[in-house]
């Protein structure tokens, strides 16, 4: 069956876009952290929609399963797949279909990198804020199938809010054009926010109409130090209150974080003395004609927090280089953790109004239970999104660490969960956090999940095994007698 | 079965909170512009979620429809009964749950009037941004199922991007507890997103957890006369490019709809010589700290703009009563055009760089096929946003024209379409347009509604007969091999 099908796909879309050499497919086959692996039937490259749309319904008519990917970049192996699905990479659909700056808005393919679509934004003397470190490589449709978040959401919001209209291949290979450019549509169901964070389980998304904005005209930069975390909210509420939506980005980077880049990434240096336990990296950014005072702003919101004791020292760049040295201490946290090894990582929200007691209350539960455990703690505080990670420092006894990985995830998760907060901030669920999200989530919201996705794919061939688990499964609508 | 069935209601809620005599229920019966009206079984007035979703349970035993109803204000009938549903008034429902302001959030209940929630947020000292003229008396739950728009969406976004989390009745009547005060959540499908919008047919919204802002301390308001509306979108450009967004609001008023302030509204005067064609309010906001300038910088802006020729007079408010002045002549629009009497009402939306070529085409199109027409002409034009009104100005041959509603319609809502945009941009389908949406949206995107109807309320008891017509219905999961 396998040579027919290959065959047939040929036929849709060239058979040189058909991979199926055993070399040819493992790229796509692996994620790239590694952790998951799985194998494909093939890989199918369509240049098109009408091509994807055929791919599709040649898997349908044949029974095989879809599996949509973009750079492969996804960190919770939502595109990678299973076993015997086809891959369909949709890397060829690279066009920027339409830039109209007048409306703010962007027409992309899905296979455009983000970075291409910050480009095109640009070169229109616009915006695209979303922005995160694998712009590069990651696609826009993984970033809107995974709603991606980033270092600019608590301005401009996830990729979701920053999305007019989608293009969709449906799991029955129909085509669904919702490529609208408008700001208000009332005219039924917003279907578009059924595909988006839906990580490519209910259909299959190829291109994207996209939010654009004024660019910044100016930047105001600080690496500050702070007593502890409740100091950093209150800094933020401050801040909000002086510059408004001109604080761009609030990051926050525990001292162990911090440690590891000064450690392992060349020509980083602390920018402050005295090795504070807490620091938060801000940015403020404005427009041409309201943005002079940025630095000024940024500066007196600084003192007065000074005098209140919220904050301990600070440095405000004053060149570009000094910009982009106190933004690569934050951005290379990641890597800097990657060289000491295996971690047990975290991707939590909770409100900001309990970030402080988070982190004081799963720190001390850590310490009891793991008492020489190494916790590296940064991110978007202000999102209320923490990247929350453990390990220990020596490799051995990592190992013996990383074997504790369900206690760990129980700890932290139970504690999320008990302040309202979300065990995947901004990575999806993929297979990574299929089955740890069933303890958390009510049988009703499972429910209603599944009958959306039985609506949508009731031959359940987009995508499986992926953000749905198979446990556990309830009928909607119970016989209301029996509630 | 009537008598049994509204005794049973009265033992859920109390007898007296079950509306039967034809005088109580006939004021929920009637949409306020008295244009739709049925006929129900009577009216249930709970006063918890609990309750709510045991009269929804009592509804689905009996096989009784239910039509949720906030502040009755809604624009297409989407709140009335068509004939025998139990009206579910939420009004009761009418708490504040909580107010967190680190977290720039508020928990409010469905029957919160707006303007009860605006001040909430203002009692600490935040900003809840939605804003509509019927503030006072449309509830929280109405704005979000028909995701309302108001003036100030160019900044803040619609109900919808305001929404945090939800609780709701599902149409089994169980309920789901979606109110997450959270900036990211990835696990799984965005649930909220399905209530909200959709006009009470997949379920009835009892709770909402919204955004919060910081309130800006400063304003600069102007109201500016352009040469025509291409000029009014230049302008827009180069006052985001120097204000970002501190451009707060941006609405159009063409002569014909200031003339109807000017003649019925006491006290208004038109703040321009020279009787300009169009004219444009534009506010801008800012906070505390960077405020200042905002005056100067608007008048720096109009200033460059008038030497180009986008601009051809202006006049900026000097004190509170001057803004609210100039504020007075766009909201008392609609009131002064009820006085003259009935007009075809379009909410359409395009593209923010196809405003004006839709106003240049519509108007002539609807010049030449009814020459004496009286274009009223104003609205969002930052959000792509009309309202675009027709009537003649003689009560006689106004009744006349008006019976040709589905002509104008037609010349109207298909050009819409063709310049890619929306026949209801934020007052939803209700009754009125259900219908006429059939003309626009693809059998795709219809059969992907329905099958999300099916699948949230298989029983087809959640305010039927609103949103989604019954004609064309067609199968989403056609057999491939056909497609």
């Amino acid at each position: 069956m396998s040579a027919d099908f290959h065959r047939e796909l040929g036929l849709i879309i060239g058979a040189s876009r058909v991979l199926v050499a055993a070399d040819d497919v493992a790229p796509f086959c692996t994620d790239w952290r590694g952790r998951y692996s799985g194998n494909a039937l093939c890989v199918a490259l369509p240049g098109s929609t009408e091509e994807v749309a055929a791919v599709v319904r040649a898997c349908v008519a044949a029974g095989v399963a879809v599996v949509p990917q973009g750079g492969n970049t996804g960190l919770c192996g939502g595109a990678t797949p299973t076993g015997g699905e086809v891959v369909v990479s949709l890397r060829r659909m690279n066009r920027i279909r339409a830039v109209d700056a007048d409306n703010n808005s962007i027409t992309v393919e899905a296979g455009c990198t983000l970075h291409a679509v910050q480009e095109a934004a640009r070169e229109a003397d616009r915006l695209f804020p979303l922005s995160l470190a694998a712009e590069g490589s990651a696609t826009i449709g993984g970033n809107l199938s995974t709603n991606a978040g980033g270092v600019q959401v608590l301005r401009y919001g996830n990729a979701r809010e920053l999305t007019l209209g989608l293009e969709v291949v449906l799991a029955d290979g129909r085509i669904w054009n919702g490529l609208r450019a408008l700001r208000k549509d009332n005219t039924g169901y917003d279907l578009k926010h059924l595909f988006i964070g839906a990580e490519g389980t209910l259909g299959l998304i190829t291109a994207a109409t996209l939010k654009l904005f004024p660019r910044p005209r100016t930047h105001a930069t600080a690496w500050v130090a702070v007593p502890d975390p409740a100091s950093a909210v209150r800094l933020l509420g401050r801040l909000r209150d002086a510059a408004g939506d001109n604080v761009t980005a609030f990051e926050i980077v525990g001292r162990p974080a911090l440690e590891l880049v000064l450690r392992h990434i060349p020509n980083a240096r602390d920018p402050l003395l005295g090795k504070p336990a807490w620091q938060v990296l801000i940015e403020l950014g404005g427009s041409s004609d309201m943005g002079g005072d940025l630095s000024a702003t940024l500066e007196r919101a600084l003192e007065a927090a000074a005098e209140d004791g919220i904050v301990n020292d600070a440095v405000l760049a004053t060149s570009e280089a000094q910009t982009a040295a106190l933004w690569a201490l934050r951005e290379n946290v990641s890597e800097a953790q990657k060289i000491e090894g295996i971690s047990i990582k975290h991707d939590i929200a909770v409100p900001v109004s309990c970030i402080a007691e988070f982190i004081a209350r799963a720190d001390a539960a850590l310490r009891a239970a793991f008492p020489e455990v190494r916790i590296v703690c940064f991110g978007h505080i202000g999102d209320g999104n923490l990247h929350y990670n453990q390990s220990r420092s020596d490799a051995q006894s990592n190992d013996e660490f990383i074997a504790q990985t369900g206690a760990v995830n129980r700890i932290v998760h139970d504690l999320v969960h008990g302040l309202g907060g979300s065990i995947s901030a901004e990575h999806g669920l993929g297979q990574l956090k299929r089955e740890e999200v069933l303890r958390y989530k009510s049988q009703t919201e499972m429910d209603l999940m599944r009958a959306v996705k039985q609506a949508l794919d009731p031959r359940g061939l987009m995508n499986p095994g992926k953000l749905l688990s198979k446990v556990g499964a309830g009928a909607l609508h119970a016989d209301p007698a029996s509630l």
